[in-house]
């Protein structure tokens, strides 16, 4: 083992010029399927969503009460109450036949469809019946009052959705309200996972005195599920070039990226790299960024494919992947300065100093906490190996780059887990 | 249509009150299985974790550099080196024998297994190679330094996770670390979800006038997928007592908790009522909770079971899943006094002044942005019942009880969807 000879003391780049140099060379071609409303949810839609029709697709009551004419109301109140007259009941989800006309008021539900000539509702509550035939009204309306119009929910054409758009509860209920009982969504991004690494077992296998299980690959799964893809397991190589370029020339066909974790070692580090470097053109854009932890990491893009070489710290690892790789998944790139595919982190009070480098981003892992109704972040002290400590923290805190640390007491975005 | 008859006023009561009531009389009896750690992601632990071994399970090296005894070291500078005897090197993965004495150095990479006798490591950064025999050390180490003792991370028999964890990425990491391929988790909560109304449609029919489609069953399906439960549909039914009560008794037998939505009028509202006071003891809790939207909230206990009788509007029926129905399907309960179960919302600047009523949650739609490194919530404008509004909002700002307003400018809590 030649240990000073292999030292290399690689050039970082920002993050920011690596999200450039990725997708200056990324060629995915979308594909997507039809998927029903029950299988939906989470889902990133293919293509923009017009509206095939309105909502609602007619005037709609908003109160129980009565359609009238808003005119009809004007100046009544308690003590000089504006008499009209009873001339029809509307029923629930039935169509409204008639017209109202100048003096009427019709029975109305909540949801009721409007008779045409009414444009206004009044409540129950400023009603009062005088006969059967007659009804006060002791409160004005103004036109439209109670009232959602046809189209004012969502009116026909325009635009619901933004390809790209990831499906929550409400967008499918949306959907559903448009009669959209399928929808095109995106195919998820599917990730290879590999992990390298001589000392390195199976979680099902009993590891040897020198040995250690994969941590990384359940770890990228379970990171790769909760950003929208699809993980697929390679499993553990030595750090072997043939064997590692013989499985990573496979995932790479079999997926839209591929994450290589391990190699913590130099020498490890060294095949990784030779491997990724000669799967392809244009192969390794970058070793290196300045970040903490998650420094040695390699970028690189093969047949339009991202490949990065994760570091073998399962904490590293985590941190490279939230700014690296979950964006590609989630969005297919990063977010622009336009504010697109922003993600809001929380803001906590840093109970502990900190330090840090400047010119390097640090991400700190936090235990998050309320204290007199303030949200506080309490630095997880311990080795920056330590699995354990991630499980511990809530989430991790970023110190930025142009900072040299920050001091108890000031205020820190935090990334939750 | 007797409308003034039917109008009740009814009581309402705090969230709080809400939550009590409901964990007086919940029974659920916990079952759960065994899954795969590739399938574990988001599940929830059906009982504790201790951990069946030791993580590391040897004194492993987190640098590449030289195993030594600290104490040899002791002293050690550029200008005065420590020179040890290069007496062995340790190989990735192997098991280490013999024994390191004093005065000797072991070359050994990151992840290596520290050999007896050995209690530090040296940075390679730290060391000049005098010749094959003897490396010189330039700066002293502590005992302990650069290594990971045996058990450091997870110690035997430590608690790793109380029961009703959710685990996350880095969790399935450390169990596959500890060997556990395989583990128990609860369950999830099944969900049945009904829609109620003469006007409501499904999403595949083409309404008549008069006729909506039916948007909470899908929105609700959503919501439940992503608090973790398992969501049935049973579809649409109309405002009729024994057809509603035959499909929730049906829900009810097959779920561990049951979704009526709809019944927005006051007719349809007291047939749902009437319903869920039918099905058995103990029967409805509460009719009505102090928050808007979302007051017109039935809350229910039926053979154990939680029965919730959700407004018929979406973005109201939204919040009170929120509130009520999604800690339940999380946790099994509510946050309690211990700050157990609390979930951590973003907070943000408010850009408008909104008018709220004392001793009422108030819950506002917000779209969030970053401006000045501030975090601000617009409020959405537009009428509760509205779709739309949900769809374009990122979340829901609270205005507590306590307060009737809030001014531009204040902070505001905020829960994203």
């Amino acid at each position: 083992m030649d240990l000073g000879l292999d030292m290399e003391l690689f050039q970082t780049i920002t993050v920011e010029d690596a999200r450039k140099c990725l997708m200056q060379h990324l060629k995915w071609k979308q594909d997507g399927e039809k998927v029903f409303l029950d299988e939906a949810y989470g889902r990133y839609l293919l293509k923009d969503v017009l509206a095939p029709e309105d909502i609602p697709s007619f005037d709609r009551s908003t109160m129980d009460g009565f359609a009238v004419r808003a005119g009809d109301t004007f100046g009544a109140s308690v003590s000089l109450p504006a008499y009209l007259k009873m001339a029809g009941e509307i029923l629930m989800g039935q169509e409204t036949i008639g017209f109202l006309k100048t003096g009427e008021v019709w029975a109305i539900p909540t949801g009721g469809m409007l008779p045409s000539g009414a444009d206004a509702v009044v409540m129950l509550e400023y009603t009062e019946e005088l006969n059967e035939y007659t009804i006060g009204i002791t409160r004005p309306v103004a036109p439209g009052e109670n009232v959602v119009r046809r189209g004012e929910d969502v009116s026909k054409g325009s635009l619901v959705f933004r390809s790209g758009h990831r499906l929550r509860p409400q967008d499918i209920g949306l959907l559903a309200a448009l009669g959209m009982a399928a929808v095109e969504v995106r195919n998820p991004i599917r990730a290879g996972i590999i992990s390298t690494g001589d000392e390195v077992v199976d979680a099902n296998e009993t590891p040897r005195p020198g040995q250690v299980r994969d941590i990384n690959s359940y770890t990228l799964y379970g990171l790769v599920m909760e950003s929208g893809g699809l993980p697929i397991l390679y499993g553990v190589v030595p750090d072997d070039f043939t064997a590692l370029h013989d499985l990573m020339m496979k995932a790479l066909d079999e997926n839209d990226l591929v994450l290589v974790s391990g190699g913590s070692s130099v020498g490890a580090r060294d095949v990784a790299r030779g491997v990724i470097a000669s799967l392809g053109k244009p192969g390794v854009l970058f070793h290196g960024i300045s970040i903490r932890p998650g420094k040695p990491t390699i970028g690189a893009v093969v047949k339009g494919k991202p490949v990065f070489g994760l570091p073998g710290h399962p904490v590293s690892a985590m941190v490279v992947f939230d700014l690296l790789v979950k964006p590609l998944i989630k969005y297919n790139c990063y977010p622009d300065e336009k504010g697109n595919n922003l993600e809001f982190p929380l803001r906590a009070y840093l109970t502990r100093n900190v330090r840090s480098a400047a010119g390097r981003e640090d991400y700190i892992r936090v235990k998050l906490s309320e204290k007199d109704r303030r949200l506080c972040a309490e630095p997880v002290l311990g080795k920056s190996g330590l699995i354990a400590t991630m499980v511990k923290a809530d989430g991790l805190a970023k110190i930025p780059a142009s900072r040299e640390g920050i001091e108890a007491g000031e205020e820190v975005e935090v990334k939750v887990f």
